[in-house]
């Protein structure tokens, strides 16, 4: 899609430390690592997020994320991987074409799980009720 | 898989709040949420984690992740999601059965991205053929 960076880097137009390319997917090296080996992989067809991305980019995707994962873990011996892929700017979505980060883990890197709540058992079925009707 | 509880929770040995049931794929509530309507999807056949998963059971689970993210911003009015997977202990993984996080998420919920860091070019560059040589 014309002005969105990573559409130009799947098209050579930008460049990028690229780890894995096949026909549906491209990964590439975050520039801001939240780790070594923080990597991105997106769809080669434009889609804004995951909540539009086709279920065939989705599936090219995931199994990408899952060969760049193994190789972060063999590659850079890595203890463990995090994925990540935020949707919408309420989420921290900046670049609005799909894209599943790959973040290399260790023991005691310091990253941090977000905090768990406690909701009562009848808010819980009422959202559960509210994700049921809606799909 | 004997012992697993999200195998136990597929089988209906355990309950839990069931969001949304395919054949391959199961969602329900996590009991102790980030966010209201933190869910998780799991696939019915058991693997320990991204990295072992097959790939037609992870197209399968990351359509029904799309399909419950779209049914959280529809009916809880979320404003994002989050979409995490665990891999290994040291990135937070407690249950050894793959699972997604789908975490609806809204504009100041005060959840925050992990820090970002800066690496020098060339570290840049021995990272991105660690991985490249080991994919």
């Amino acid at each position: 899609m014309d002005g969105c960076i990573f559409c130009k880097i799947i098209k050579g137009e930008i460049p990028c430390q690229k780890i894995y390319e096949d026909d549906k997917a491209l990964a590439f090296l975050d520039i801001s690592p939240v780790n070594k080996g923080h990597a991105l992989v997106v769809p080669k067809k434009h889609s804004m997020d995951l909540l539009e991305a086709d279920d065939k980019e989705l599936s090219a995707i995931i199994s990408a994320c899952k060969k760049v994962a193994n190789a972060c873990m063999k590659g850079l011996k890595a203890d463990g991987i995090s994925l990540d892929v935020s949707t919408k700017p309420a989420a921290g979505q900046v670049v609005m074409h799909t894209h599943f980060h790959i973040i290399p883990r260790w023991k005691d890197d310091g990253l941090k799980h977000w905090p768990r709540k406690s909701l009562l058992a009848e808010e819980m079925k009422k959202v559960q009720e509210a994700i049921k009707n809606s799909l």
